[in-house]
């Protein structure tokens, strides 16, 4: 039962999820593991809401402050939220339960840069970490741990936490081991020094996580899998943007504006980017390499397909098929793959250095390129900024991807104004739609906003946006950026007064 | 006369700035030096403007596309835009003639990140530069070229531009020699490397920028002024923000986030930065340095007073009377300081590593704290981002700083939502008004509006705030960042409208 714990002084430690959660108080601030469903603890969490439930039933109050990579799973966003257990929540959320909770004002939630995550707690702007509960692979004899399937911000927990919770899941692939590097060089300012890092494929840390054992106040065995979520096939509209981006791609390097291997590539999940991945694969660039947040279905074909030589990221974010091929096949994969804390694979150092190629999704763009990556109609939060920001400001190209329309054509994703803004005009250098590829290097907001207007809308708005921003260009206030103020946001109050921006 | 030209080959290129703008055609794209109104050259544009302006009275079209390294003077921008001669602008531009032009849709402008604009250049994505006039202390003897008061982008420009034009300005101080840094380790990806930049103090360059004598094709020499403003006194808004400020500066030395010699201070131009940096003088802190992008008055009391040991920057910034002060001691001054290429004195890597305090002026922000910079109502430019976004998204905390009010009051500096978004909220940290500070690090997009309507919004619009914020709470779609679609732009409607913001 313990086979995982090689460190004999750590056994007696080990104990069952309902005892482990006892050393959570109400109030208090708890860091765990897992980013975009993976690695994620997977018992604590569901005994921490079973008690706060107990307590709430008995009339007492129990809350706590989450801290996270990233996205984490059912067993721990939802479960935690649908005890309204969740008083606090950074820096990201995508489950679902949790996210109608924020959206009803009933949690307070703070969606930050992926990267400024674990330099923020270090500096003492989030306030004191009170708990760590971290999901390992497997506890070596001389005490250190074995990650999981992420990395994200682990580190920075195990330091910083008073008490430490460790669930050892036997369901990760033992041979995880070695496939990380976790970076201890780093410091606060005025002690901060370069990271050594100049290729995706360096190696700059070590592939164990430190813990002061004497922090160490429960070990929970575990055999759960991640959350591992179905593959979304790609459709029309996905082929089509991956279509473009590959002919804008071929053009670039015929320019000589990008080698044949291209750059680093940074790539978001969901069926557009696995549409681009996969169209890689057939494509004529070769000996690439991924500078990445996640590991996603793609990239695995890429690297099945010797297309692409490694992938750096800080976890996995597989469907249970590609788990399921890469725990089968490790030995092909492991030695082409490396996991980072996610302040290092998204540390905007390291992007620009690196040169990578962003393609992330978003919401909406307006006319002049600014992109809402998060507020439906500019109050209701889908999922957080994530890493966007991170690789969007930093990339050598700065692209943005998403079909022209959603909800079955009455939403267009290119408005007059964008009702929230998380990536502005000077971080989006392309966007592209199913309908074509804007590329807006170099061009003043006019251009921009003919440029959009022409090939990413859809036809069936873009006479409608065209009209626009002709009579801002003739009626604005200013004319750098034309627009008519009482007209800006109308589509998004169209749609939430009709169910459809269409007139 | 030609005493600044030491190499002897070189001379014979020198000719009037008549002869010297002949070099420049319709149509190309030169790239200039200057940046906030010091080093740009002030003899060839103005002979560009009056060649140009002979043009058109003959009925022949004639534009350029003007690069620099930020804002220039009025023999530069302002000569050429009166003579219509700019089609295209970029990165920044603060001339009041060249703005009229740009707010009347009769000039085409890209605001840019300042720390991208070389980058950018060398990946090819602003196209080719044709031009480049570049002013200088003098000539060496080896043909290496002294740099004038800014840096900017002249490394860049040199080494892009295929021809070049050099004005040689004797009333710059030769004792500017040894002062500049010019870093010459920059390359493109896949090439880059760690910026080898650990202090403010750090020395990774060379004094001289090199130029290939053959592409040299006119030197003109000048005897010109820096274009510098006058000191505008800081007035009691000014002194109750630095108050604010450095009241806060105390908190976190106390609390252990900054030592007690700070960090490396970013800051802006005009009457509240330097209010801040005089109030600096007097407090208990001591061995601080600067890197930032100009040196102004105020860091010259500083350097002074012996409480600033060293000051980066890629510019002077200063009144007629502290460039007289500076001219006059030289000596004293010239080893604290240290002027590079802009993409290094603001570089996000080095700014993140060495954990910048920013600290920039806004001409709004809402209640969830996203700032505008740049646009006036949304669509009429004031100058543009410049470094703020590089400054802003690194630091160790990022400060705005803004009077509570600006037209006699009409202009609320706090409104519900901002007409245009350069700094998200995830890059705001800290906002400052006389009315108080507000410090909004690891909170959430409400528990941010109740702090900045409380702290920072002017007591005359503090009521409507608070009702905006209520009735979105109550009403909004989603409530993650609660807004009223309808309503959220309407003070600045209102002001279009009325000339006020005051219902």
């Amino acid at each position: 039962m313990t086979g995982r714990i090689e460190c004999p002084s750590l056994r007696s430690r080990v104990m069952s999820a309902e005892d482990a959660a006892r050393h959570i108080v109400s109030g208090s601030t708890v860091g765990m593991s897992g980013f975009t469903g993976s690695g994620y603890p997977k018992a604590v969490p569901l005994a921490l809401a079973a008690r706060i439930e107990a307590e709430h039933a008995a009339g007492r109050p129990f809350r706590v402050r989450v801290w996270t990579g990233a996205s984490t799973g059912p067993e721990l966003d939802g479960a935690l939220a649908r005890a309204d257990g969740i008083e606090f929540r950074l820096p990201y959320n995508a489950d679902p339960i949790a996210r109608e909770k924020i959206n009803r004002g009933e949690m307070e939630y703070f969606d930050m840069h992926l990267s400024q995550v674990a330099p923020m707690a270090w500096q003492g702007f989030l306030g004191p970490l009170d708990t760590a509960v971290i999901e390992v692979t497997g506890v070596r004899a001389d005490g250190k741990l074995i990650p999981s399937s992420s990395v994200g911000n682990n580190k920075t927990w195990l330091d910083r936490a008073s008490k430490v919770i460790l669930e050892v899941n036997r369901w990760q692939n033992p041979a995880l081991e070695g496939m990380h590097d976790i970076y201890y060089g780093t410091a606060l300012p005025p002690d901060r020094v370069p990271i050594p890092l100049v290729r995706p494929d360096d190696r700059i840390g070590e592939p164990y996580l430190r813990c002061d054992p004497d922090k160490i106040v429960a070990i929970v065995e575990t055999e759960s899998p991640d959350r591992n979520l179905p593959f979304d096939p790609p459709g029309e509209a996905a082929h089509a943007i991956a279509a473009h981006l590959l002919e804008f791609f071929g053009r670039e390097v015929k320019m000589g504006r990008l080698p044949q291997s291209l750059l680093p590539i940074q790539s978001g999940v969901g069926n557009i980017a696995n549409a681009v991945l996969t169209g890689l694969i057939d494509s004529p660039f070769s000996n690439m390499t991924a500078y990445t947040e996640v590991i996603q279905d793609g990239m695995l074909d890429l690297l099945a397909a010797g297309k692409l030589r490694m992938a750096s990221a800080t976890a996995f974010s597989l469907s249970p098929e590609a788990a399921a091929r890469l725990n089968a096949d490790m030995g092909a994969f492991r030695d082409r793959m490396i996991l980072r804390p996610q302040e290092i694979s998204n540390h905007p150092e390291l992007i620009r250095r690196l040169g990578c190629i962003a393609m992330n999704g978003l919401l909406e763009a307006d006319i002049y390129g600014n992109v809402n990556s998060t507020h439906i109609m500019g109050s209701r939060i889908q999922n957080g900024i994530g890493g966007s920001g991170d690789f969007a400001r930093n990339a050598y190209v700065s692209i943005f991807m998403t079909p022209s329309t959603a909800k079955g054509g009455k939403i267009s994703a290119i408005v007059p104004q964008v009702s929230h803004v998380d990536h502005i005009a000077q971080d989006v250098q392309v966007i592209v739609t199913e309908q074509g590829l804007a590329d807006l290097r170099g061009h003043s907001p006019k251009e921009r906003a003919r440029l959009i207007i022409q090939n990413c809308a859809h036809p069936g708005f873009r006479p409608a946006l065209q009209d626009y921003f002709e009579r801002a260009c003739r009626d604005s206030y200013g004319k750098q950026s034309p627009s008519l103020l009482h007209e800006a946001l109308s589509w998004h109050q169209r749609f939430i007064d009709t169910g459809t921006m269409l007139a």
